[in-house]
This record gives structure tokens, C-alpha cells and sequence, in this order.
């Protein structure tokens, strides 16, 4: 089962010329999230090939311009290209506001369903679940309200151990039982226990995006040993002032959050337009938290 | 006196990668102006090294997405820039309702003064007048209320002839008058023609820009003879209906307002994403209109 991040955008606020502002797609087995929707994304999706008609769901952290400015554009590409399909989205309550007023103005009645789901920003919620991928929001501080979002694989029904349940004679009528976990009991009352009878499943994946935040430490046991974080890193230390200032995170803070939720990897990203060379906030971040990468445009990343 | 415009995006309401929506600067005398404001237009400034900073007046055709979506990325970046000096913005009224609503929900409040000045649609007004470059709107025929742009040098007081004024011996209280275009009357009642005191003047330019519009000879009168009319051109004739259902122009629609105002050159622009080669479009305008261009992204056009 595919489960991969695409970076199609990683800047911050200011735009750069190779540095878009925040934008990427989550591939869960060919089902495909738009996350965060920056001015440019559409340009971007063409740079890198990838079709918007593939995507389902669209999920808006925050109303800051460099989140969400890219969607009424690609909302309306979406319609002037024939979408039928409908979309989800999900964002602050205000979005839709937004977006109403953008269509009204143009005189546009969208051929596709857009079905909103506004986000609380108090307290977290499931906001998707398929039976085997739960997306659930991650409440972070920033100043505006703001929430991040945690992919997590979901339990599924156990494969059964077919060698393993002849040399048993289990009789199929406990199959169903063996693949929810159960044990199975003989005739005599002896215990099979269910990891003798099923095949061992892979963990589990995760991946959770959070940007923008200053430094939550409230955030860590929601994303604890999940496989992929992708942290902003706005600043370098030197500018921790800064950070705090405008509620955003350095790359060592970033690192820390890693570390105390001992994630498997940390990916860095919405790196300020003043970094012309991003090696400094890598630098920063490895003595805290080895296994972090900075996030590059274009590239994919695979959650495993 | 500098009155030429760089072309930061020509094509229609798909971006491609490299065909941005509508935008361009008009740089008269380094009073910069840039018309219309599609998505990703900050990214063009950066790419073709043009300082947003210098943009003291922003005209918004009309509503549709991609004469607009740029705007409020841009007017955050000069922002998050530290502007102070004060931005004049023209549209239609729900222009200022949408930034407006966009600045409360990102709880912004601009560091510099956002002057919005309404448009009308039904009838052409002055909306900029310096006393040496008029602006007018030229009212156009679209989906939803749009209007065009005349910008027009003014006359300007004759320069004297001094070599003339000693030689018929003007005294210097006349000066004035003859600067105005008056003749001078000697004593003796002999008149001098004011043409033989001063130095002929340049011929006034002027530029147009038309888009988006149906075909409109409505517009003819007002663009009689001026230098350079930028005219949408989305379609080939073959798409004639198409361009008519849709209130746009085919390349020989365009070229036939240029003719029919006798204007100086023609530049084509607005194209659909259909066209990967532009050719067909400027080989149908040719046989109707021989000074023609095709708008190219980076160009600068000098009005002259």
C-alpha cells in the first residue's frame, strides 16, 4: 500500500522564484489529500506532472495567504477542466466565506459538489475515515487558529495463518473470530493464542503535518512514534525571538517536538525567503534529532 | 519619456507553466502601473527582476480569477515588505469586499493605506490624471461587468523656440501665452504664428488594454488612432461561437478593432491553453491587420 508526501511547495509568507509557498500531496494507496493549497499550486502540480483530477480531498490548515491563496484558482481550474467529481474541504469556517463570495463575483456555479467540513480549532477531531486511513486534526498555536493533520493507518482484520489453522483444524466457522484477534479454544480447553494462528502485520504508518506552530510541547503525545513528521521550521535559532514573535518554530524546536515524540523521521519545511541556503537550519536540527531531512520541492517521500 | 509595458502574463483562465494568467506593467516616465493581477504575478516581478515596490497604482479588469487571484498575495508580500507609501487599487466595488474579508479572517492589518477606487461598467470615466498621463476606462462587453484601460499623455505646454522669441524679439511676459499656444501680435498688429515660436511637439502615444471582451466595435471611437492596443485574443476563428458564447475575441476580431481605429500596432494577448503554438493566432490577424505581435511573457513593448 503506497503511503508517500509530495512537497509541491515549502517556502514561507514571501513567495521565492524556486521556493513556493506551502503546498503538498499525501498518495494513500492511489487515494490522493491536497494538503494546504499556496499561491501557485496549480503551476506547481504542472511543473511535476501531477493531475488535479486526481484529488479528493483538500485540507486547509489556517487563513494565512501562503496556506490557501492557490485554491480559488484551482477550485476553478478544476471547473473550467470538467470535474464532475465531488470535492472535499476542509478548513477554518471562514474558507467557504471566502470562496462563496469569490464565485459569486464571477458569476460561476461550480459543475461539481464542493462539500466543505469546516475544522474546529479547540480541540482535535477525526475529520476522514475509510476503515483503513483515520485523518485527525492536531491543534496548534499559531495567530491565527490553526490546525495540522495526522494520518494514521488504521487496525485492520488480521490475515489468517491458513498452514497454521489446518495443523489446529480450526473450523471455519472462527475464522472470523481469529481475524478480529481472538484465541481460539479447543474442545479440551486448550488456548491457541491468535499470534499462532495469523500472520504478523506491519506496523502501522503515520504521517502528520504541522505548520504553522510556535513551540508545542501540548502537541507530543498525539504524534508519539508516529513514522513521519513534517515540521515547520521557519527560523534558525539565532532568531528564536523572532519565532516566538510571529508563533513560529526553529529548526532546533522542530527537532525537539521530534525527539520527545520520538518519531522515526522528521522532515523540516516553510523555511523563511531570507535562507538562500537551507543548510543551516539542518545543521541546527541533527544534533537534537538525527534522522530529519529538510523537504525539497518536487521530491516525494515515502512513509514506511 | 519612458511609456512602455512588460508583459508578465498573457494567457487565459488554465495557467500552464509557462503561460501565466493576465498581468503587466505599464511604465510611464517610472510611474509604474500594473494592470490585472492573476495568480502567481509575484513570482513573475521575481523572475523578471521588477521590484513590486515601485507599483503605486493596481487597475483590475474585472472579477474573473485569473485577472485577480494574484492580488492579495501581493498586497500581503509588499506588507510582510514593510510598504508604508500608500497603494492605489481600481476595480469592481466587490474587489475591496474580498480583500477585506481576506485581511480579517488572516487578522491583518496593512502597514500602508490600500486606496480603493471603484469602477464603473457602463460608462467610461478618468480615473487617473497627473497632467501629463490621463487613464480612462474603456467599458467592455464580458461574462461580468469589465472594463478596459486608455491610457493616454496629455498635452503639455509648447517649449519655446528661443533662438525664434529673440529674433522677433517676444518680450518675456509673453512667454507664457505662447507656451499656452497663443500667436503673438507686434505692435505694429503684424501677427507671428505661434508654430513659428515654439518647437513641434512629439506626437501624443497612447496604449489600450482590452480584456477580456467579445467583439466590440462599440469601442472604436474611443481607441481611435492610439499607439498600442493590447486586445485579447483567445480564440481562432474556427472557435467563433465558442469565443461569442463565452464573451471573448478570435485573433481576427482583434485585429479588426485595430483596424477599424487605425491604431498604430496590435498586440494579441489572452490566449487559451489550448494553443501550444501561437502562430495560428497572429497568421490570422496578419491579413487584417499588418502591425500585429503576439504579448510574450518578459517582453517589454515600448509605446512610441
Amino acid at each position: 500500500m503506497t503511503f508517500e508526501v509530495t512537497i509541491l511547495g515549502c517556502g514561507s509568507a514571501t513567495p521565492q522564484i524556486n521556493r513556493f509557498p506551502s503546498a503538498q500531496i499525501l498518495n494513500y494507496h492511489e487515494r490522493f489529500f491536497l494538503i494546504d493549497c499556496g499561491e501557485g499550486t496549480q503551476i506547481q502540480m504542472l511543473r511535476y506532472n501531477f493531475k488535479h483530477q486526481k484529488i479528493k480531498h483538500i485540507l486547509i490548515s489556517h487563513l494565512h495567504g501562503d496556506h490557501y491563496l492557490g485554491l480559488m484558482g484551482l477550485i476553478s481550474t478544476m471547473n473550467l477542466n470538467g470535474r464532475t467529481e465531488e470535492l472535499h474541504l476542509y478548513g477554518q469556517p471562514e474558507l467557504m466565506d471566502i470562496i462563496e463570495m469569490q464565485l459569486k463575483v464571477s458569476s460561476t456555479t461550480l459543475r461539481y459538489a464542493l462539500v466543505f467540513h469546516p475544522l474546529q480549532h479547540f480541540q482535535s477531531q477525526i475529520i476522514y475515515d475509510d476503515g483503513e486511513l483515520e485523518i485527525s486534526t492536531v491543534i496548534l498555536s499559531h495567530r491565527i487558529p490553526c490546525t495540522g493533520f495526522l494520518f494514521r493507518e488504521k487496525k485492520r482484520l488480521k490475515n489468517l495463518d491458513i498452514k497454521a489453522l489446518k495443523k489446529y483444524k480450526i473450523p471455519i466457522s472462527f475464522y472470523n473470530d481469529i481475524k478480529n484477534g481472538l484465541p481460539y479454544v479447543t474442545d479440551k480447553g486448550k488456548t491457541i493464542e491468535n499470534n499462532i494462528l495469523t500472520i504478523p502485520q506491519k506496523t502501522l504508518r503515520s504521517y502528520a503535518y504541522c505548520s504553522d506552530t510556535c513551540y508545542l510541547p501540548d502537541m507530543v503525545p498525539q504524534l508519539k512514534q508516529i513514522t513521519l513528521l513534517y515540521h515547520e521550521a521557519t527560523f534558525d535559532s539565532t532568531l528564536i525571538e523572532r519565532a516566538k514573535a510571529t508563533f513560529h518554530s526553529t529548526a532546533a524546536q522542530a527537532a525537539s517536538i521530534a525527539k520527545q515524540a520520538q518519531v522515526k523521521q522528521l522532515l523540516l519545511g516553510h523555511f523563511s525567503a531570507r535562507y538562500k541556503n537551507l543548510d543551516l537550519l539542518l545543521q541546527e536540527a541533527i544534533p537534537v534529532f538525527k534522522q530529519v531531512q529538510l523537504a525539497e520541492e518536487g521530491k516525494t517521500y515515502v512513509i514506511e
